[in-house]
């Protein structure tokens, strides 16, 4: 018998993802759907690649009905409103937004500017990102979606950080360039395909909120995240720029590196010496889970770019999320998230 | 246990897509990929994409052994020299080139301005339209591939032809606009991204040899394809003008377009009256086997626009070549070809 | 002492383009731009090219002062409302708008679907394509803009229909690929860069309003506009499909279409044996005022393919709209039009 | 009477873009453009923008004509074999390779990997950025190119060297994002449009060349240049990122940019609090001659990440060396260089 699962808020980018992942998957059944703006449409009509593989229709959020797992994919402050009321209807929930990311209701009131509505269950929610927090997933009733930017910046630098070779007392800088389906489904003023197309925009130098994850994560203080729009719909990628400690060789890295890969499935390291894909890019990511790393260091002053490509609506997104549920339920980690990705495209 | 697979002129786009196919066909298992140029190679290093997925290495076609089905990937010209050999070595054998895609020896020789080197093997070849030839597919040894462009002209007019609704005096004008992966890996002059990005190039008004394909599969005359490139990687759309039939109506229209989308699993109607994806649009069908028809008809004079997109490497080569793989071996059509595609991309 | 002018609805597409011209037009002076919702606001805070070029803020149009000449680039249908006042402060106006496109008011309601609000008006308007009324535009006062997808179509049978090679009785089929930038600064719902990005969308099979202009200025009555939308910013092209009298000949072609080369200085006849640039193609024109023009003959059956090539905001709107001030003026019809173009871009 | 030029090298798309400033510039008369491969060609075949502008064929080398101005356009490595040559030809010359932009030939050794063929001429070359050597270009025979990562660099680090904000302790690190334009007419193996359409694509961690001008230019010595391929064909952002000196405001470096626009007729800085375009971005650049600057500053830790975007080919090309040549005569600096740059695009 098949594990149920709703998602609330399913006709943005995030919700339409799960949809397409969720309905795929070989141990679990979509119950219910919701979307505000859609209620009785066919979930095909707003996702059209959906048609033919689903009979299902929006709900209204008010008429979501007890299952298993509850997956929330509303805008941001919308899950710590209602969390209490989701809780009554699953015993598992995993929620993609901003809510229950950060563990601290002061540092969220920092990085978010208003206080949190319900702090007293960010405690009980785990980080979802399974590189970083994989066995407390196996054990979590509760589990935070990541911020996309945040899980390009940190998984660049997961193998420098867990190996231990960083020089902390260096600032680490982070150029992410994006594609525009970050903008969601609403998008915003500078979203119309005519302003958007072809661009280079650098649409924040510092404070995005993003920062706050990787702080979290990777206990790193001194760290920036600069944020530049390119023209692509999915992927982002992250160059992470930082120190080494001293006498840190090439050699240390490609052992950081691939014991990554080694422990962690969707995790490659892209560092080749010929042909067209040398390094990651997030051109041949759309609708994979993985996360390409690569790097470079000079040695002759310890400076270290670490480079990280994701499509953001799978390994910043949706993806990381069912890989949450897989760890959650016992399952095997990849199960339903085997798509290789394509190439070209 | 499973069958076992190869593949001739693996390094291609063709190529790439069929290994990425193969690879995660749940009945098949993948002995061999060749190609001169990249001997020794491992193919993810070619097509980044199956990076962590196989150590599969480029053979060199002299070390080919044998296998249950053999596809054939390489320039058009190719299989026909040796296809001798080739039967040698495979009982079953797909070949994505033109070569065997047309049944009259004069035939290829008007098109493709040369004689065929193997004549007396066009007639062993099975046309590898799925939708034109399920039942023979069943049967066949051999099955050629299909032109992507003639595909989308094929699938565009396949519920007209086939609920006769065609007024055949009336000339049939095909225009279809393209992505650049249409030009192959090797690309040619106008495929360098400052040239090509932004076009919207005319390249051929009349006289396309996938032309020859729409003309024997549909047992149509007079027709023409128009090829138009745009910016965009994977992807074909097809609009067809043609003229109804007196007294035909829009009803009638549905019932064939609906009875064509009932008969095939891969063939969906798009037609909507509001949302943004209110026809087909091969932007959601990248990696997907889908081909989504639509169509308009003007009742005053009968003037019909029928719509066909695909994705070219898959719907119109690849896919339909592992779809007829399916058919041949007897199993699930849809085995192996499940992916929904993506949204948005 | 230069001519003033002055621009009613100046922040959208067609209105900073104007801006982008009449700025540096040598025998201009801009006094205003309009737009209600950017009052006060400097021009180049939403047309960002034209920073460091003008220091104009947008106005109120209730506060608009006499000028020697009056263009409107609003939304359709403000124009007929206006136009008494409007003709109150200008003794020139050149309107961008469809309102006074067509010569008959019956016909305007047909494809328009309203009652047009100034009918008295519609006759005293000349149609602005200098292509087709050169001598009458030497002499008006109140010139109409063009629809830029039917200016595509126009020019692109203009040879054939002056040098009268068309067999009338058998329909054309105008095939027309578009850039985002024809849905205006606005927008529609599927104008998000996510949505828009990478489509082949036919988004109008039939009955697209510009065939009305194509009627009109052609004097063809059985001719349909296809729309497709594919992934570019400026630029369109359209193929058309017709049939020439019997024993036209490519000699024939090219004579008519050297002669409208030859009687143009923004014609351009583009077809080559070889090079990346055989056929028109709007990637070339962003910016610039030509119209490419170029013809393929299936001398078999007389199927003419005619193909023309424009920037949408610039031989579609705003350019042809300023080569009608200076044949107004009497100037020299290309002063303030000598962009060529980039290549590549 | 109009100053003659030729152009060495004019195939490519550095030649192509002087052509079309030249061959539009109201003082300058096009004598000459040679190139190997094209031989007998209209240079409209390979630069289709020109087309209706010229019947300039391109010449072989040897047979270039003494003339007022010569241009040279070739790959690297040309002009320092030839410069005795040329400088037989013309008493001006400006080279827009990087074989001259270097004063010291050990220095160059370093860069380049390769002995200088005519170190002697070093000295005699001003480096052909006008913002940074107006007074020395004025007098200068000789004039070297600009490396356009290297100008979007040094623009970016202008007004803080300049005005001394620079704490020269911390290193400095430049992110370049580039469009394809700048692999040049012949492209590389990943120039493919299928493999280059989408690209985040960062090839050059450490180490480009560029580099070198900015060392050279800016007088910093710890300086890194990470260059990423993005999906644009004209245009380069360079996000510097570096530390102000204690005490240093946001107040201070509105002062220090808007000198550099006052100074600096084709310095613009973009810094707003609304709107699409709050941040300098190349997509609007394309043909002009702009660099345009933005900035943010961290006050807190004196971060700073200033911005510079600009059109490769022109102001990081072909529009500076124009700019050079108005110097050299004597002419206004803005001669020929008056295009706006489009809006949308």
């Amino acid at each position: 018998m098949k594990t149920t699962v709703s998602i609330v808020g399913g006709s943005g980018y995030g919700g339409g993802e799960l949809l397409r992942l969720l309905l795929a998957h070989p141990r679990m059944e979509v119950k219910q759907a919701t979307s505000r703006s859609h209620v009785g449409e066919y979930v095909y009509q707003v996702h059209p690649n959906l048609r033919k593989r689903t009979s299902l229709r929006f709900s209204d959020p008010s008429q979501l009905e007890p299952v298993d797992v509850l997956f929330l994919a509303q805008p941001h402050g919308q899950a710590q409103q209602h969390i209490e009321e989701y809780a009554q209807l699953a015993p598992k929930i995993i929620d993609l937004s901003a809510d229950f990311r950060l563990r601290d209701a002061a540092f969220y009131e920092k990085w978010y500017g208003a206080k949190h509505a319900a702090p007293q269950w960010l405690g009980k929610f785990v980080y979802g990102l399974p590189e970083l927090h994989r066995a407390e997933l196996a054990a979590a009733k509760y589990v935070s979606g990541v911020g996309c930017n945040a899980t390009a910046g940190n998984l660049a630098l997961l193998p420098l950080v867990k190996a231990q070779l960083l020089d902390l007392s260096a600032s680490i800088l982070i150029e992410i360039k994006v594609g525009s389906s970050e903008a969601g489904a609403e998008g915003n003023a500078g979203s119309l395909h005519a302003e958007r197309a072809n661009v280079i925009r650098t649409f924040s130098a510092f404070g995005h909120r993003h920062t706050a994850e990787v702080i979290q994560e990777m206990g790193v203080t001194e760290v920036s995240l600069t944020m530049t729009a390119v023209d692509l719909v999915r992927g982002a990628l992250a160059t992470a720029h930082a120190k080494v400690k001293p006498g840190v060789t090439t050699k240390d890295l490609w052992k950081a590196y691939r014991a990554a890969a080694n422990e962690n499935p969707f995790v490659r390291v892209v560092k080749e010496q010929r042909g067209i894909y040398r390094a990651p890019d997030p051109k041949i990511l759309a609708g994979s889970n993985y996360a390409d790393l690569g790097f470079e260091l000079d040695e002759s002053n310890g400076h270290v770019v670490s480079i990280c490509a994701i499509d953001n609506l799978m390994k910043g997104a949706a993806g990381s999320a069912v890989q949450c549920l897989n760890l959650m339920m016992g399952w095997e980690e990849t199960l339903g998230l085997e798509f290789m990705g394509l190439h070209p495209i």
